[in-house]
């Protein structure tokens, strides 16, 4: 089947390439309609590897995707051909000690869409679980069911900060993955969000959204900022979005008493940490690991048009230009939050 | 000072009576605007009497109030004259058990506003500590200031919910607190807010917001509904709002798997419990008592435009006509949520 | 194989029945050396169900079992022949929506040992999955192995209960069940443990552990008793552990301020449920299916000598006098915490 | 009155000086019986500053105490002359944001024994809010009741960590804090402790608790015998109470998937943090700042018997050999754990 292939030297190709398309008596045949250009995709791309996870065979591309099913296994009864859906992209032992205890996220088995030597959804047709296939409502897009995957992410640090309704939230960075906190955190009952980062393209796309409140770093310390928004009681969570290790600098400034700072960026070292500064304020402090148990939410918030994904599609490019897809993507356009490749143009 | 006085004998009257205007260090003294009738603002009114509260000597009415600061203590730093404000109407004393482990509002010695033999608000003027005194923004009116302490009760219960962003919440009852409850609950994450209730009144004003679905179970059984929408799996959280002992009846039929069902209203009857159905969904049952350290948030919801209780505000009436807006509240009008009291026109 | 069966006219019989003993690649087969009798396989047994569960083919009874590993899988790499092991009855779905919340015990799919139509474990050798297999130390007995499973309740409730260490704690009613939730609450850290009960035998069993203090409900009223042995504040968490409707009369008298009700017991039918007493402490009500993520938990208690299960096990009966051992059951002798059966002598 | 006082010039003397004594009606008054010498107490001492905290005037030291009740206020009705007591040292404001929030302890106005410029305990008497006074039953001693300061610490940690009964626990340091959160763990419901150090002594005094696992850094690594010990499982909590930046090396590979750890230990400068190996392990990191609502937690376990600090006080010298006992603690011998000045000899 044709595919959009990570060769082993990193380059890109589109081409034929044999895929296991056997249908088990739990799993769905999905159609794929639209697929989203994820940072990693990119990474992979540009040094081959994440951390131990290497590219050394080729490897179809892809993890934020939906689709229509097209044929359901034996045992399926909640899905049928025709229902247009999005996927969660790991893929776990339901059985092991992480997963029996509802943090099949962190199974270590887990099987993840292109990450090696896993392949991706980059592709016509894949076979899925049923148990991570969501059906989408009516009027939620394929288009707004690939955003589904980064939201997730969202979704989760906004989880794990259990969000008192009405409390102050700050997101540190505007990137693809602060948006989708930003936006998260709001759904998730926080009443003031204030999103930091230094780009102003970015600043202004979060901006744009009722109630998200950007804040440009270059024109002053953010603490301060907090601290006057909020009568010096400080934000009762924080994010951290940005993956820049100069983020945690002060970080527990900006930290009401008894607060939460979940840690949803990757920095690329290991950061100072004030320990004094965090027991100060009896940090609480959450880290996640992709996500579990959020997606049948997302899509409901989706749904109920609390949280809307559209305006992020920045640019959308056929099936056959999906090599020039990524190389935009590796361009880095501070305005790009996400691109997407449409692979069946009727389904969308 | 004039007040809405009822004298033991259950008669209203709007007259001079003796208040205590002491101004202490930590207290500030507000010239009070608006002031919102309660169910137990008419009880007492209607029966002199609930549960061992018994009004056996004159008390002012009222403790849904916001008005504005004119004079503060000497140790108040926070707020100053001309600052309008919401109150919280408990004083609890802050050095007890209760109020040491956070559960101020379960304090047995609390002075609560108009719950004998402790005078409410219903008046030109109150002394009130200043930890208990929240500043509105400039865009929020005293009307939506005086409409924060029924909103709190809905605060208390979505927060205790612990609902995750995305969730499906059922609210039993669509009168005042079950639609603060459907609105605070909505803000706090729930993704599908169904509302029921027999009144077609009332589920008209509820439903008029958007994402929230009203239900009349005259029309068939709400488990059914709500497994409908739910593809079966149930609600993730349901609010017990209508203080019927019938709401009980399959109850548990309502809630997913790990659900959580929260007791907000108050039953006049000891209600039939099935412990198997609770069991058998492992249902965590929470129930609240006013509320605690909702206030600041609830101002930052109606500040951010998220939550708009303005169309709750069923009639104002001028505070020389008190006594009519009782009578017209002891009706029991189906499409009046709120009545209020304008103490003070031009401070609205 | 030869098992104890219950026959559709509720006749036990010991005897050949032909059960499945295929291997598959995450099993591991166990023969059998320990079983107890529990409250439900004496239901069973006198009755012929429970609630939908009925008795209409004949059945192999028993669930609480330990013995030793004798052939594993192809995929099983952490237990081997030889392993001395304790065992989960339910083999849930672990791809169900409540599997993958990481609450198994709730599948409604679950296939649990004598829950009809599946067979149990008094027989001499079964097939169970290894993820549901757990190891014992050298020094823990398969008589303390096969009490881990009515011991996994108590440590499921008070787990759910989030006993703050030091906390008080009170269980109504003496019974296996009662006294198994004690351990585990005193283990869980409660610094105060008070079981109540009418049966002097069950108390004086209570009794003897060092820290459990047994209060018989006829020298006069338990929430006497509780507030004068905390000052007046009350418990912080009662497990109601007696099944009986009764215990609900005042139940919340008990209960501190904030604290916590644990519904365990399994009560007859509905019972009157005071709403307004469980709002006066704000109380959090959990109740509980079975239990899920515990027995490895459980095995380390008994492993670190914290919690010793030996004194429970009144009497033990070889495999041939199993119908002897269950008609001694069906009498309930008020000092039989735990009858058990010996499968394979020289196993224990 | 006569104390043990810390000059400006970091000189110890023992003499008379002012002490505020005037009894409020909330107040008790209290004859000090025995004090405890904190690391705290000897770092002013030695340095003469605690971070912000700058001893620039005499100051009375200790903070650790218990003693007997000799007068009452008059609103004071739980405690009566002649009660044996231990005290919190720190007396917050209980009506700001952190204390209403129940955080009293992060309260920044606190008054905090022995913190300058606020007078510690080692004297004959001291002024205490009763709601800040514990009564300690008749068999637990003045001696007991001084540790119970430092226990608390243990306690505070051990309560945030949410320790799940039968888990396993990791304390990081042997010395007097880590000790109390090891026995607080334990009390909490962990299954295995495991206490690691590179001191023989610490660890010798450790490993005389029944099952307290001692572990001698200098043997191997921590994570290896970490995973022997929990199958390749990992802890579900870690305690870091060594206060030192090496321990944050590696320190993720000991934990468990979605396990949580506590940073009790104050490192003197900010540690390198690795995020990624957090998030792999999806871990919950606390903190804790003092301590909250534990005292009378912490009583109730040494009531019980479940916890024995006894063993832990290594020395006590009579008040008037107060310096000769802070020179001693000024060593920091390895097998001091706590040193202890009796105040008055007949009230132990």
């Amino acid at each position: 089947m044709k595919a959009l292939v990570l060769e082993e030297k990193l380059r890109l190709s589109l081409r034929d390439i044999d895929l296991p398309l056997t249908l088990g008596p739990n799993d769905v045949r999905i159609r794929i309609g639209r697929v989203g250009i994820c940072g990693s995709d990119v990474h992979y791309y540009k040094h081959g590897r994440i951390g131990p996870f290497v590219v050394n065979a080729p490897m179809v591309l892809g993890h934020e995707a939906a689709g229509t099913v097209v044929e359901v296994g034996s045992q399926v009864t909640d899905l049928k051909p025709g229902d247009r859906v999005c996927m969660e992209p790991g893929i776990p032992d339901m059985t092991s000690r992480a997963s029996r205890e509802g943090h099949y996220n962190l199974d270590p088995a887990v099987r993840f869409w292109a990450t090696p030597p896993i392949h991706g959804c980059l592709t016509g047709e894949v076979i899925h679980p049923a148990a991570f296939t969501f059906k989408l409502p009516a009027h939620v897009s394929l288009a707004e069911g690939a955003m589904v995957e980064p939201f997730a992410v969202g979704m989760h640090a906004a989880t794990k900060a259990q969000i008192k309704p009405g409390a102050t939230a700050v997101v540190i960075g505007a990137g693809p993955i602060g948006i989708m906190v930003a936006l998260a955190a709001q759904a998730a009952g926080a009443g003031l969000v204030i999103v930091s980062d230094l780009s102003t393209e970015k600043l202004v796309i979060a901006g744009k959204y009722p109630g998200i409140h950007p804040f440009d770093i270059r024109t002053g310390p953010l603490a301060a900022h907090v601290a006057k928004l909020t009568a010096g009681w400080g934000a009762d969570v924080v994010f951290e979005a940005s993956g820049s290790t100069k983020a945690f600098d002060g970080i527990f400034d900006l930290l009401a008493p008894g607060g939460t700072l979940v840690l949803v960026g990757m920095p690329p070292a290991a950061v100072a940490f004030d320990v004094i500064a965090a027991q100060a304020k009896e940090a609480r402090i959450e880290t996640i690991f992709r996500y579990a148990n959020v997606y049948a939410k997302a899509v409901a918030l989706l749904a109920s048009g609390k949280v809307d994904l559209k305006p992020l599609i920045s640019a959308s490019f056929p099936f056959d230009e999906s090599i020039a897809a990524f190389e935009r993507a590796a361009e880095g356009r501070p305005a790009d939050i996400k691109l997407q490749i449409v692979v069946e143009e009727f389904a969308s």
